[in-house]
């Protein structure tokens, strides 16, 4: 389209936005395009119509799975300074005190609190995960939906059903432009994930089929997050942005505010506008036959994905042969170059560096035996038994490995040599993180925020989260007393 | 980049959202491209130092011109049934009555009383317009500018500073993507617009670099807009969330909150993930040498600029020689294809079909003297002198006519033949309406909503805006008593 004709659509037919009115059709296509399936309607109609009983075991159990690992990092990320500095910006603007901030004493507006806790759960980057998008599910969800849950009473089944629709909504429609979208440079936890927001606040609201199409509309056009502020506070704000861009959508199209009912897959709707490429079976196929949340997963080790197989085979060494650091002479690496090339901090003098040194990740997990966000603090990094170690961790490139394998050698002053293969590291799809790992991580992350007693009783609610009554006792288990 | 390199560069690093440590480098492009020059730093040391004795008379003078006219629309618009809904909406999650619904009665915390008097500002379409961009500059800039004014004291030079300046970037940034970002399907008004209102706001704030640069990136990440939304609520949407979403990104930028410091132009930047084409040129050029606030636009008809030069001609034509309906044979109209491609409604219904009948904006434009929101009302539409007159308006393709010319020709039952051609529309860059055009403009428009005495001191306040102790009192003199 050149200059006139861009002209020609937008400053020279600006009109009142009433509805009825169709705009006048653009200049015709050189190259028409087959018309693209009713995508936004077909999902919307699936979503209207999607009843917690026509749910599967299997979802239903991820959503508890879910909801109790994000509960965890969203504790465990509550005092971060980037809540602290959110917080002190919206406080003087913010609504009645409708919802609390997890892990802390303060309570928000709803939109503020979903903002606010969406950002919490996101600060480690220790959330759950869909590797095929890269969309990390529950952080845009369930802030919005606890939220809402503790603004307006939500049964069990309605608060799993929603967000089992929310996340499926979400990841559907990021697959549907993965990975071109990403390569255009948008973060998907924001761009995709105000869906997620929007549909489980509509499910929640009862939107009939109209409303749901046009908060799908509202959620299209405020989507979040460029890959440029990765490595900034700015990259946790895109979830909990886009939990409030949805709510937002839902809220606004309950009252009747109109949009456009071919928001996703229309000519300028959020898939061409976002993306350079659009696969909409993705979004339309086989929905009610499967379950976007089957695929999520769970990071057992607070840092990226790279080095977790590493961890993974320490640990495994480490606790069958009750190693401590004074029995180990050196410990041999072989992995993917991948590692090397994002993880190769030979002197990480700070947490976060520690994030990206695999020499010192191994030598943690062989000490600690785990590698949460205690294990990535600038004091455990500079811990002068960890640095010894870590001193003594070489690394070779396997080239026949996968990115998500590795092998670890560790040769003991005894003159044992230990081995361990990993095909696939734990907390992948492959080897999803058991229930009680689950819960040895959430306690973890909870540590000094919440009371023990406290913190089995939020652990409990969140396994029974379908069978409660009101699912804001959530919610109001997770404040601070 | 391929699939590999995506997940390469997202899942399997994410990590804490610290500053400290940079991403790992992405590996290296096939064809590097000369570094962008560092557009957002130019940008905003240029805003840290600007200071109001800097502006030309030009740029006051029509900051004052932009305000009067935001103010009669965002007024006009005040009780449009999007308002109501959208007020309904956010009503119970909204914070402290901080500032003022300018023509109603509520007030709201300073984020969504922007939210709504942004909406407000455009639902009738008639506000200022950047014809190089679309960019409608006062939507976004003003309406978070007054609440800020309402919120804590600002005086009117640092009022009108902040207004030229949040103008300036927002229409510099969309420049430098113009109009290929356009055709990419974002709506201007809100993609770049945010920059406006988080750079006006950083202002008044008194970011220093650092702080600005923060902001800008916390805009960059929050772009509004698809434009498959104009014809729904959702197209005033896009101000009203693109003032809020700038606020809160000056907000937070004020307390601490990081993001990138080359939020516009880095690799995965707002220019390049929005537009295929970037002109940095257009950002870094000639700043505090020329302002984009000259090029400033003011509709003098409720309708798209399509129509506007048939509809001075006719009004010239009226008022020259005294003509009423029944003195009229026919008339014809002379127009560019454009006109008929997109206004060429035979028989409109509605107020807002009127809008896209060239025959009804020649019959209103003769029979009333002027083409506002009430000659667009339902009741006009359909008034039989009207539809009379309009059934005897005939038009012809004038071959060698611009977009904004016409030829009007009134044949008079008398044998007279009147004739006006119009080289450019009243309310064109090249014939500016007049300040007492603008006066009447906002009359018509507060008529019925403001009292007329009310109505007299908010035009004063105004005009006199550079002169004010309190630029509040400005938004309170605009709330309905």
């Amino acid at each position: 389209m050149n200059r006139r004709s861009f002209i020609r659509n937008t400053a020279l037919v600006g009109t009142t936005a009433a509805a009825g009115v169709p705009q006048p059709a653009p200049a015709a296509e050189p190259t028409p395009r087959p018309a693209p399936p009713d995508a936004t309607g077909t999902l919307a109609r699936f979503i209207v119509s999607a009843r917690f009983e026509d749910l599967p075991e299997a979802a239903r159990t991820e959503a508890a799975r879910s909801l109790l690992n994000w509960m965890g990092v969203a504790v465990g990320g509550s005092h971060h300074e980037t809540i602290d500095i959110a917080l002190a910006a919206v406080t003087p603007f913010a609504g009645p005190p409708q919802a609390g901030l997890f892990g802390r004493k303060e309570r928000l507006d709803i939109m503020n609190a979903a903002l606010l806790n969406g950002i919490s759960s996101h600060v480690f980057d220790f959330d759950d995960t869909d590797l095929l998008t890269a969309v990390h599910p529950s952080a845009p969800v369930v802030p919005a939906l606890l939220a809402m849950a503790e603004y307006r009473k939500v049964s069990g089944h309605d608060f799993v059903n929603a967000m089992v629709l929310g996340i499926e909504a979400e990841c559907r429609i990021a697959r549907a432009v993965t990975p071109a979208m990403q390569d255009v440079g948008w973060h998907a936890t924001g761009a995709a994930g105000v869906f997620g927001a929007a549909v489980a606040t509509a499910k929640i609201l009862g939107l009939d089929q109209t409303r749901m199409c046009h908060a799908i509309g509202l959620a299209a056009t405020q989507p979040v997050g460029l890959r440029e502020m990765f490595g900034s506070m700015t990259k946790s704000f895109h979830p909990g942005r886009a939990a409030q861009n949805g709510m937002l959508a839902a809220l606004l199209a309950e009252k009747g505010y109109t949009s456009s009912l071919h928001g996703i897959e229309a000519k300028r709707g959020w898939a061409n506008v976002l993306s350079t490429e659009q696969h909409y079976d993705a979004i339309t196929g086989d929905l009610g036959k499967t379950y976007e949340i089957f695929r999520n997963s769970y990071k057992p080790f607070a840092c990226g994905l790279v080095v977790h197989a590493v961890i993974d085979g320490c640990i495994q060494l480490r606790n069958e042969n009750k190693l401590t650091p004074d029995m180990i002479d050196r410990i041999d690496l072989a992995v993917h170059p991948i590692v090397l090339e994002l993880t190769s901090k030979r002197n990480p003098r700070t947490g976060l560096e520690g994030k990206f040194s695999v020499y010192y990740a191994a030598a943690i997990a062989v000490i600690a035996g785990q590698a949460g966000e205690a294990q990535f603090s600038d004091a455990a990094v500079t811990d002068p038994v960890a640095v010894a170690l870590r001193d003594r961790v070489e690394t070779t490139i396997g080239k026949s490995l996968a990115q998500d394998q590795a092998r670890v050698t560790i040769k003991l002053k005894d003159g044992r040599v230990l081995n361990r293969f990993i095909t696939h590291a734990v907390g992948s799809v492959q080897v999803p993180m058991t229930n009680q790992q689950l819960e040895a991580k959430f306690t973890n992350l909870v540590a000094g925020i919440l009371p023990d007693d406290r913190a089995r009783h939020l652990i409990d609610l969140c396994w029974n989260v379908e069978r409660s009554d009101d699912a804001g006792d959530i919610a109001r288990a997770a404040a601070a007393a």
